[in-house]
């Protein structure tokens, strides 16, 4: 069984959201410098990467990351591949997909995963997105985890809505997965965020094992 | 099959490494304020609370965290109890002890998981730990992975050997579980580290799920 891990590598220089705390990873203690090991700080916002979104997130009273299901995260999921020239998932793509009945996790490959294959160094708001309204469709159809390829499910000029309909939905929302390296198809994901308590959101680590 | 997180919550009332940086962990967006969405920053050293170790931790030229061999990570673990009288875990205890033949992963209930499940917030220097010795004798076994429930695998009076015995090894060092609801025994471990970039720690969410 082939493992993909397609999570984004935290550094200084992985692109992140207009405004979020940029990535500061700084080696606090030296062996060089006398000390007895290396020992290194992190400081960066908790949507940074490949991360998951929680209820709190964007509503007032939600739920918080350290309680989001455990076996949601972990499970079967499908990787739609999306076309190239698509510019947001809609309701209409959803219909004529290749999602089978009873999908519970989704993930869509779309032309984001290709900016992390070429490692921009560039936030691009063009990415592509999925619609309130598809939200609505795949919450209709039984799904309760969304992964996409950029740092937002929703379009940059309008990020509210499609959050809103996923969080009340207490779907799980994962954002920042490279999914560049995965053919369409059927994988168990384990999709582990940090505990963090009372946040809005953590990052993860999330790989795919083949079926 | 059961699921347990044995993963320590993060939070700014959690115990760290006398030293490290402490955990700080801040929203820096409010939607009460006015704001799109809450977003939350994180600020801590990367062994805080469960985390795994990386070579480059303990030795100037060892690998770094993002390198970990994910197939490590993931897989069958036994379970230990250790008695509660017991201060640091010796080759003879492991000769008495229960681990299976060829067991690859092994995770070490002590004491120290009481303090975690009493939420004690004052370090304790008198965890109980591996001796170097012991390190080689579990290394001589063919483990690959060893996880303790305090903040080290060493003792506090003496964290270089008992580190070194296992990265020079490359052993994947996991610090910081809380074990204590777990009944000794074989586990499916998931270990996931943060994917950082060049550092030599991350920290991870584990789970254990029952075989």
């Amino acid at each position: 069984m082939r493992t993909y891990d397609i999570t984004l590598t935290i550094s200084p220089d992985l692109v992140v959201w207009p405004g979020d705390p940029a990535v500061e990873l700084e080696r606090v203690e030296k062996i060089e410098a006398g000390a007895d090991a290396n020992v290194s700080r992190i400081n960066m916002g908790v949507h940074t990467g490949t991360h998951v979104d929680a209820p709190y997130h964007f509503l007032e009273n939600g739920g918080t990351v350290e309680n989001l299901d455990l076996k949601m995260l972990v499970g079967r999921a499908y990787v739609l591949h999306v076309d190239d020239k698509v510019d947001v998932i809609t309701p209409e793509l959803l219909e004529k997909s290749d999602i089978p009945p009873r999908t519970r996790r989704v993930l869509f490959r779309t032309r984001n995963s290709d900016l992390w294959a070429k490692d921009h160094k560039k936030f691009q708001k063009d990415f592509v997105a999925i619609s309130p309204e598809a939200a609505e469709y795949l919450i209709n159809k039984g799904v309760k985890l969304v992964g996409v390829d950029y740092l937002s499910v929703a379009p940059f000029d309008d990020p509210i809505p499609t959050h809103e309909v996923f969080l009340k939905a207490e779907v799980v929302v994962v954002e920042g997965l490279d999914l560049s390296e995965v053919s369409q198809g059927r994988y168990t994901l384990y999709c582990l965020p940090l505990k963090l308590a009372g946040t809005e959101g953590a990052p993860a680590r999330a790989l795919l094992v083949g079926v």
